[in-house]
């Protein structure tokens, strides 16, 4: 495997840059394979980019800016004049074209589009949805007519300018562009010169319509194990294709974001280091304060049993633990149910048996948990009454956790809520104000308050 | 886009299974897609499964054990007599007949393998683990010499049987198949017939040696756009391939993984529904059982504060409340932090940066929720007194659950430890137990105890 040395390497730039001599550090940086050259250009500091970026090659920049993040990119062209801005564009895919001039403001894009060879190209694509299959796909795709003979097909691959997008799969459409079948590069090339692409192409063809949400195009391609995924109109015309790349790229950023919703946050949408402090707390203090409106609910359930507080004043010290083990138990199922909803391990048609399922694990844990609690609570030097009212809650406490926990998630996803968006911190806020409820319940019946 | 009604397929099969009637039910199966076949064959019962098993075609019978879970393929292949389950072992991709070969017991295995056409092919692939680079890749690419010309390549590809895992990548190798580039299906197209294959490869190619772990090769194939991974010995000598779409099911496993983990239990390892509840509920246990022993000390702390909770029991109102908001702003924090070390967004030399980070969050979430407690607090009719001291409790606690819930996961990054393993829950019993501390020692304070 080739490794380079990213540290050594944008020493030796940044110093060819420091002393002006803008051509070693071109030099430098274009002997890189083209993600290298977009991870050490990413390191160096945003006015070195822009002193770089127009004396680069149009095709490298053009490669370097489409591995970058939206954001910095949407900076640096802005930065650039607009003669620049264009030549870099041009070289640029389709799809990443249209997403960075989407994104900036209408007069700016106006000016480069109106520059670019390829706008015909490119302004279709802005009309789609960012997280949409018309938002993925590219333009740039290969479409041959079913009528047309392998060894044409052959000599318009030859003629075609090599795409930076390798192209495995050529569609195959009618005289009106309607998706009509797949061919794979392979089957053409054995295939004798005289035969119809209809003859040989794949009618069973996969395709998704535009408007399609980008998760369900990952679905697709991953389930179908596709390199590619054609995107059609309402009129089954060809309009675009999916790359499987791509499609790694929107699995990766739909996990960031479930992770951090799962956590009880909002979705940064970029990444952590390039958000400003003020902006991640803008996306935390939302949950954070309807979770305290929600969660001092267990002040007021602990004022409810305020006699019984006052008369065993010990009843206080179970309490961190015993929400603390109801939280666990609730969020290990929690995360169970939403990961196996979202891989299709399960879907609504099995929620009662995923029901039964944590019913019988709670029992199985609570039974566990409540021996553990009344051992501790009884080496603590606890009342055996005490003890008892413990170890009984910790019990009711596991059991309800692990079947709200399952509910919460489930309930969600027949609502059409995001499971990750509700389950976590409201499944423990819940556990938190109940679980109090039952822990003072069963004191005052064992303990006779 | 095709789509097919599982529900009434299913039904089809199912009632021609019953009046005994095979042949239909194989007609119905095999004209679907191999996706398709596989999840309706999944949802048939197992005995209905090993009766139609041996009468499928072996390819169709190798698609579709080819998509199902390892467990359920073993069982039903061990259920097989052995002509039937070399029949279909046989059609079976090498890397998947690897696998399920490795988990069955020795004799059956030697057994099978003794039987099959490309057995040597399959035992190399053996020796590998199931997490590695050799594991993953799959036996069945094709290498060309480098001086080989374009022309006389078409005519080797012309004549090879077609292969399942269909191939676009061609790798080069010298005499001694020792890995030298890697060509494209379209380059060697266009290319004239009588260049030679080192004149129009690309020599930088990317390989991973066979030890290296799925979550490093899932990287480089995202990282590089790649639609298949060349697999080296340590001399460099081609052995293997990995595809694309093998990465993204690595993918969606190890998040699954981490999803499990970050909710605080062992990944189950296989689909949630096929788990019995009792395998379910020993992999929640250990950590459940283990965070209620360290939670523990949440009642130790307030032990040590005996005096004041007696003095003021309104101090205990306000406990779940503030240890809640701590766990919530902390399991913010780690989510973040995690999603970003998975992610590259940040690794141990950022840690001081992230840090830094959290803590300017850290202090305006405190800021923010110190106000909305002390509201809160008023509103209920609590002391100024007490109302200042939740206040200002709630504002540290919030801050220390922001940096400890950075510093969680970058510690046990930087000790080698998976930072999903540790950073959920054991970030909130942490900050539990020191949160109480902080609210009791600030009470004494305020209030004067």
């Amino acid at each position: 495997m080739l490794k380079i040395n990213t540290d050594t390497i944008l020493a030796q730039i940044q110093s060819a840059l420091e002393s002006d001599d803008v051509n070693s550090a071109i030099r430098v940086l274009e002997n890189l394979r083209s993600q290298d050259q977009a991870d050490i250009f990413d390191d160096l500091e945003e006015a070195e980019q822009i002193a770089l970026l127009p004396h680069l090659s149009p095709s490298v920049s053009a490669n370097i800016l489409e591995e970058m993040e939206d954001e910095d990119v949407l900076e640096l062209v802005s930065a650039l004049d607009s003669q620049d801005a264009i030549r870099i564009v041009d070289e640029m895919e389709p799809d990443e074209a249209a997403d960075l001039l989407g994104d900036m403001d209408d007069v700016k894009a106006e000016a480069i589009l109106a520059g670019l060879d390829n706008s015909d190209e490119i302004r279709p694509l802005m009309l789609h949805a960012d997280d949409s299959a018309g938002g993925l796909m590219t333009s740039d795709f290969i479409a041959l007519r079913c009528k047309m003979r392998a060894g044409d097909a052959i000599q318009v691959l030859r003629e075609l300018r090599p795409d930076r997008e390798e192209i495995y799969y050529l569609f195959i459409v009618d005289a009106h562009d309607v998706l009509f079948g797949v061919l794979g590069l392979r089957e053409l090339i054995v295939a004798a010169p005289n035969t119809l692409l209809e003859e040989i192409m794949d009618p069973q063809v996969l395709a998704v319509t535009v408007g399609i949400d980008q998760e369900e195009v990952a679905r697709v391609i991953s389930k179908y194990d596709l390199l590619a995924l054609p995107v059609v109109d309402v009129n089954r015309k060809l309009v675009g294709v999916i790359t499987v790349d791509d499609v790694i790229d929107v699995i990766e950023e739909e996990t960031t974001e479930d992770f951090q919703r799962l956590g009880g946050a909002q979705p940064l949408d970029q990444p952590y280091l390039n958000t400003s402090s003020w902006h991640i707390a803008k996306k935390r203090i939302g949950w954070l304060l309807l979770l305290f409106l929600t969660g001092s609910l267990t002040g007021t359930v602990m004022r409810m049993f305020e006699k019984e507080l006052f008369a065993v004043v010990a009843l206080s010290y179970f309490i961190p633990l015993l929400i603390g083990t109801g939280g666990n138990a609730g969020s290990q199922t929690t995360s169970t149910i939403i990961r196996a909803l979202a891989v299709g391990d399960i879907d609504l048609s099995d929620a009662l048996h995923s029901l039964w399922h944590e019913l019988k694990v709670g029992l199985m844990l609570g039974l566990g948990m409540s021996i553990a609690a009344y051992v501790r609570a009884i080496t603590w030097g606890t009342t055996s009454a005490l003890a008892l009212t413990v170890s009984l809650s910790i019990m009711i406490i596991v059991l309800w956790a692990n079947i709200s926990g399952a509910i919460l998630p489930l309930l969600a996803a027949k609502l059409k809520i995001d499971p990750t968006v509700v389950s976590g911190p409201v499944m423990s806020t819940l556990v938190d104000a109940t679980g109090l409820f039952i822990y003072f319940t069963i004191a005052k019946v064992v303990i006779g308050l």
